[in-house]
């Protein structure tokens, strides 16, 4: 058997390359094989078992052009793995091999998971807080735009971008793509000139895929999560991606997920404005989502977003978090509570408007109303995402973050860091302390309160906190603390010189022993950070 | 055959008596039979299979007490019905007869059903927009008590009561209650000489649902729905009717649901604040939802009711509606369509806190702030209760309305009539125009606008509504509109002179073609009703 082994490896060794002889955990293995076939080599079935130190995983592989064939896996254990294929074509049957899964380097914390019921943390257990952006076809315009892109989600610190795997149709007049994920059939011309294309469904493009790829490992590389929308009604008849049959949907998600389940910063987003779809049922979504998580094999996180206040049925077990897009929650003290309160599940409130100098309501937002509708958001426990879109005219995208990424052109991106900043100082996620009684006090813990006075001037803060406090521990008499005073859009944090001490509870509230009080500066869009003096 | 009916019917003229030889339509006929058993009588199984013009229904009977057992029925069409029962016990089986469904009376409208996605209506078509208060256990106190609740929910013109099933242990000095629902096999007495009940819980006692029963009859006279709360966790170890056996649960669940289901005016709520049931797994829920429906042939109304802002699972199809308790959504404009927004069903806000003079927060409101928070959800197209209690010691409850009914104290309650009258004279079902995007203006139908002012006081309104109409037409141009200014508080009705026309669209709203503007009265509390001109 050992001989049988040993001829079957060196057999394997020249038909075959492996992506490394060492991976990283939630790095990506990559075992690629040449295969000759007469078939569609897309029909081709092909998975690999995957046996490491605590676990044994099936995966699928992929057609990837050129006679390769593909087998992706992330391992999430260190240690030695041996891999065995199964496929119908005899070729690609059998190979075996093996790889060793060493510690992740420093950057690499592993796909992000739900941690308990509202938050999120990476697989190695460092706190991920969302926050995120949009560029729907950033992965879609040219390779120098996308280095754009990256350089400034990076700059501004974005950990979340949410993007089309579909091209988008925004205006009839931009240009032809150069990549499209289907085989093109035949192409005739309508009346004014215009492309129309017949597509081979049957067989994709995998220089399409290999464009997304790389993209997305681009923004693996500075720790952004990839929301990956899989389909999206903004087609208007140009492509007719969004009316495609539904074998054609399934086959293209498990062609997907075939290919980037593996890359560990990939979460699912079934779709943008799912409820536009309206030539299509409900169900159809149901069918939709089984699909990807069923071919998933790392069980990514995964939503769907849908029309303004459009709620969703998130409460389904396959969706992980809400992804949603409304912008009255976020609007006022307290009311995104409501939202999580009902979920019971992460809540992103993935669109609530943008900052903008559109003619329109969703599209024209102040950087600080911006700021401010994602700092409501999130001291009420949830997490809001960002986005800017800025046109000198109506069909000049040049300065369209939203539209196809670049360089961002307003104001509220240069505060995202410090927001950041404010939120990794944080023990725990924030929520409310006294949810539905009190919806300016937040609290990340024991002795750890922020309360954001967001559009409010006032002289001074007056010491009180709730008794309660979230899951964390209760307020106690006799705590000293002290009051810093956060300017959420000027970007400084001032300790005030007093130490208050907290009283025992009076009703449902704590006060300080002197009444003592803070002065405010004469500014909106403060935040205090209440926490024990050393 | 024919002869043998006859007899049959000749015996059971001797053993049973029905209740009427014509009964209306969504009213009750009962049959009742005396048999003897030498078995529990509360385990002899009993059913009748009505036949009616388009239907055959079997329903459950139930041992009534003194040698009699019952079958109870609501007919939901006219015509002649006819029966059989069916039994183990030979006394009870077989009986067969007739009566005849004639048309309801002028004030019976039948049970009230779900309209659509977010209202309700009587099951005869009549709109039904519940106007709620509650009295836990006005059932459960002095028969002179109970009709002073009743007249004063009348004369009020409420038109739903929560209440519950099983006795509230709210005071532990309050006296012990005349009636318990099951039978005592013991009672022993602790060290300060309180009684320690044994129950034998396989024994029900009559009287205490016949009491149940009288006080559910004597609100269907008066209009009143009977929210009917099956379980709740107010005992603190007095009765232990909270932590009875899942089997015992289930069982008197099937002995309720074969008493009263066939009242019309009955609804289900599994519990008040059932996850102040700590003892018990989420899951127990489930089971006794699942059993009061299944036994309830009618398909009455049903919820469950948890503590502030625990949202609770109102997605599954055994609930009809959402019974909430948390007021954060009704304190400002538009929070309650997002909850709205989410379940997809009817929203009642069952408890929003209520009016009172406690000395705590959720029982201290103003008369105008317990109003303000029911026309808050209101006119954001859900339904919220009122409540009231009032106290003048921590064990007097003589004035205390929310735990034993009697006369109410408050000031909110006597705009309750006026409330319905505004309501009652809409064309459909309040909800938000542009829900999201302008948390003000309501529609109530096709040129037909609500605008609750809340505690604002403006000098003037500037004629603007959104060209969005929520479900109904959308507002044209040149349609001539007029103002009417209606004090919520005060209960006034003033129509403004002007009258206004309405623009083509300007972007996201319509305006008046002059500009024009109506005065307001330096009040809060203030609604605009805008409508076409005659």
């Amino acid at each position: 058997m050992k001989r049988f082994c040993l001829i079957l490896l060196l057999i394997a060794a020249v038909a075959c390359s492996v992506s490394a002889a060492a991976v990283e955990r939630w790095g990506r293995f990559e075992l690629a094989m040449k295969a000759k076939t007469s078939a569609n080599p897309f029909d081709v079935e092909l998975t690999a078992t995957f046996s490491g130190p605590d676990t044994t995983m099936t995966v699928s592989g992929f057609y990837a052009g050129n006679g390769v064939f593909k087998v992706r896996f992330m391992p999430k254990t260190v240690g030695k793995w041996t891999y065995v294929t199964h496929s119908s074509l005899e070729a690609l049957d059998s190979q075996q091999g093996s790889f060793e899964c060493v510690s992740p380097s420093a950057d690499n914390h592993g796909p992000v998971v739900v941690d308990g019921r509202y938050a999120f943390k990476y697989a190695d257990g460092t706190r991920y807080y969302p926050i995120g952006t949009t560029a729907y076809d950033w992965m879609h315009v040219s390779a120098d735009m996308q280095k754009l892109t990256v350089k400034s989600l990076c700059e501004a610190r974005f950990n979340k971008i949410r993007m089309l795997l579909f091209v988008q149709n925004f205006d009839p007049g931009y240009p032809e793509p150069e990549l499209f994920p289907f085989e093109i059939k035949s192409i005739k011309k309508d009346k004014s000139g215009r492309p129309i294309y017949e597509w081979d469904y049957t067989r994709f493009n995998p220089a399409y895929f290999d464009n997304v790829e790389k993209c997305i490992d681009m923004l693996a590389e500075i720790g952004v999560e990839a929301d990956l929308i899989l389909f999206h009604p903004y087609d208007d008849g140009r492509w007719n991606f969004d009316r495609m049959p539904q074998d054609v949907n399934l086959r293209y998600l498990r062609y997907v997920a075939a290919r980037v389940s593996s890359f560990r910063n990939v979460w699912w987003s079934l779709a943008n404005e799912y409820d536009f779809f309206r030539h299509w049922q409900p169900e159809v979504w149901d069918e939709l989502t089984r699909e990807i998580v069923k071919h998933d094999p790392y069980s990514h996180l995964c939503s769907i977003h849908s029309h303004t206040a459009k709620y969703y049925k998130y409460w389904e077990p396959e969706y992980t978090h809400a992804s949603v897009q409304d912008q009255a929650p976020v609007e006022g003290f307290g009311r995104a509570a409501t939202v999580r309160n009902i979920y019971k599940k992460p809540v992103i409130f993935d669109e609530v408007c943008y900052e903008g100098n559109m003619d329109n309501r969703w599209g024209s937002l102040s950087g600080q109303e911006m700021l401010y509708r994602m700092w409501q958001g999130t001291v009420a426990g949830t997490y809001v995402g960002h986005g800017e879109c800025y046109m000198d005219s109506p069909t000049d995208y040049s300065r369209d973050f939203l539209a196809i990424g670049g360089t961002f052109q307003g104001e509220a991106w240069k505060r995202i860091s410090f927001m950041r900043d404010i939120l990794d100082a944080m023990p725990n996620p924030l929520m409310l302390s006294d949810s539905s009684w009190d919806p300016y006090t937040s609290t990340a813990g024991e002795n750890y309160y922020i309360i954001y006075l967001g559009k409010e001037i006032k002289p001074r803060w007056t010491f009180e906190l709730p008794v309660k406090n979230g899951v964390y521990p209760r307020l106690k008499e006799g705590v000293r603390m002290k009051v810093e005073i956060i300017d959420t859009w000027n970007m400084t944090v001032t300790e005030c010189p007093q130490v208050f001490e907290t009283t025992a509870p009076v009703g449902d509230r704590v006060y300080d022993k002197k009444h003592g009080s803070v002065r405010l500066p004469d500014a909106p869009y403060l935040m205090l950070r209440i926490t024990a003096a050393e």
